[in-house]
């Protein structure tokens, strides 16, 4: 099993959370490229502190948006879309290959994730950067997304993930935001949902149906004092459970 | 003898020069990379352009200073710097690459360019980066400059560079472009002084002095309907004079 | 009947469109404020330009998006958006009081502006940040469009525009720019449907429909050379047909 | 004597200080105006919060420069340095309106602050800006600088500040932030420092000289936890001293 985390998230002087402490808890890191967050130097900091540990760096592409995090839907002309995300997948790429590796895989982040997953346009551009990059690349998405769809039709390695401390409907899909369930701040829960989802490939629904979960790669947060605590309690409980964790790519 | 222009210096809706025309000029393709002027949809269109036409591309690097163009003076620390150009050529590279060519040199934009071959820190920026993006990465620039210093000391391939349309003061700078001398408007003249550039590798100075131009490469602009055919005169002077234009990488 | 068109629509080193022949044509000028396009510069020196020759000068609000020019929409909370259109309101307002006169109204751009025309949401934000910078701030759009009741509602003075180059649908909406029929190119017919608005407050739709339109303000473009000489036949039409042409405001 | 710190210099998602802490502390808060740091929504929330204190509200103006935080000196040209300082003061007096209130004062950020300082064409443009802005608008700076004597010179109001937390050098200048002494942080010792400020109009510079320091108000940070401790610390021994406090404007 693999365990990922969006890294990388500030922009010069603002942090956000602690990548150090992540980078000693994951098995992959999803790098933001400077779109909706992420500078040059965060990117080579990072990039040469994941090789060190071994860590597989993802590209983690967004809409180009500072001011709204990426968590602003835009609606894109599909190769304005696609090139945006290519230019960042390649500039990450670049500190990769200083640090003695080079991009594994490619994940969206924030409103280009949700709406890939549903959004035929949309994925179609993810996908054709994908593809433009490297043959065969990994996209890390959820499980039956359109994203995920898209992508396996294009000959991408599709890898599934599942999330640590997000709440889940009966269908799959993660409990909104909005909703009071959507996160789960439990560790003891998040502990047994990581073991649950790596042995045996399932989940509890918020209204108690069990939920499948094919994934490779169980994503975990680190932008509060908090979620790494919990991020380290999850990887804790998937060692002691001796899930063998390793990157996907 | 090489021909180079900067290209692709538009952003999102504006445009600025004829960059179709120009490709069909020039032997080397300096491409603005998103920091002071260019988006990825240009970069992509450009790099698969100039592939076509065995057109070289390099990486026009500039500070991050879209409102500025890239023309006013930033005191980067030499880190930052480092990290903003390297992630500017891993970008273009991105778009070379899926040209099925690669990233064959760097030229630093406007005020960069100026302090650079001047100043030893921002210099050591631009060399560093080279550096870290692949070794002995050819460094297009002034002949004599602190820049063409450096990277000759790290290894770099140093290419000098002069202009068609420029004045050059008896020490072999630029007349400044405060200056009624700044620019060559003549198309005579400009035919004449390519030719001397290539042929001799010398230029007379405003004063009537010759000085000694030790270059591979010969900058024409392209972004006024004036500049474009200024440019297509310096090509065609060259090609009667019987100069073998090729890219110099 | 007031005429109405885009200005300060370059950014830093790119133009767009020949600002000061458009000054010279319409008796409202809606400045970009920096958000899709304009920068400080600009949006000085036109608001001096039009105080000095009696235009009124409006806000031409959008989306933070210089690479999309505004033209994407993007999915605002509604909160972010208001604050955004108002600090770009105030900010214009500031160039305009410098120039001995004060911003008249306000009107969105591109993708703002077609958004608000049906989306409650939107439109909400356009009128509370009209409403938050001054009571009865004239808000200019099209008649019918769901930001003209929510403006009308919430006090605002609401001036209906038509368009001198667009061609209409019989319900009166415009004809999307991706039909053929979207431009009115030939000068003459531009001429006799200008006059048509402001004689007869009507304009002949695409299938030869009669379509009424109660507008106060016509809106004619300069993006382009052709557009220019557009809008000047426009003009000369009007007078021409003895309409008096003053500001709205 | 007024206490003055910089506020609002978060951006979007992205936070930096506890400014609600530092409302708490202060009689007059220089706000980001968006182009070093601040968003719209920010700008309104303090401005407001502000208002309900009856702190006064600054314009605490920058470079355009996010990913620099303002810290980078940039070689403005005069005019686009007055027009985007212009831009960022009546931006936020558009939130000052909103709240009851107005722009009381501005003060150059990072950079800005420092070259200002020191620099006559960079000073001038802060000046122009407020005057044009505003007949006799105040300028907070440090006493003696350029700046200083520029403002007076063109009728403003100079208000001199004092730093609570920084090293003095004989000669009234601080201590550069590269030297160990550039920043005082026993609670102890600033407590002392402001009162001698405010009740001596004076300081104890490195070296044990006594520096005169005219100074109208003093700035204290609040960018750490540690930060808004001593400020409350500061506060609490001007209080304790008897030191009415209360906005200079």
């Amino acid at each position: 099993m693999d365990l990922n985390a969006d890294l990388g998230e500030g922009f010069g002087v603002w942090r956000l959370g602690d990548d150090e402490a992540m980078l000693d808890i994951v098995t992959s890191a999803n790098v933001a490229c400077g779109f909706h967050a992420g500078d040059p130097a965060t990117m080579r900091r990072i990039c040469l502190a994941a090789a060190e540990r071994g860590v597989a760096v993802g590209a983690q592409v967004g809409y180009r948006d500072l001011a709204g995090f990426g968590r602003r839907r835009i609606e894109y002309d599909f190769a304005e879309l696609r090139d945006d995300l290519m230019y960042q997948m390649a500039a990450l790429d670049g500190f990769c290959r200083l640090a003695g590796t080079s991009l594994r895989y490619v994940k969206p982040h924030g409103a280009l994730y949700n709406t890939a997953a549903t959004d035929e346009a949309q994925a179609a551009a993810v996908v054709a950067a994908a593809a433009d990059f490297a043959p065969a690349l990994p996209v890390l998405c959820q499980p039956g997304s359109v994203l995920a769809q898209l992508a396996a039709g294009a000959g991408c390695r599709v890898v599934g993930e599942g999330f640590a401390d997000r709440g889940y409907l009966p269908d799959g899909r993660l409990v909104p935001r909005s909703s009071p369930d959507a996160l789960v701040t439990s560790s003891e829960e998040v502990a047994d949902r990581v073991v649950a989802m790596a042995r045996r490939q399932q989940v509890v629904a918020v209204d108690g149906t069990v939920v499948p979960t094919p994934v490779e790669s169980i994503c975990v947060h680190g932008d509060t004092p908090g979620a790494v605590a919990l991020a380290q309690r999850a990887r804790a409980a998937l060692v002691g459970a001796g899930v063998h964790l390793a990157p996907f790519s």
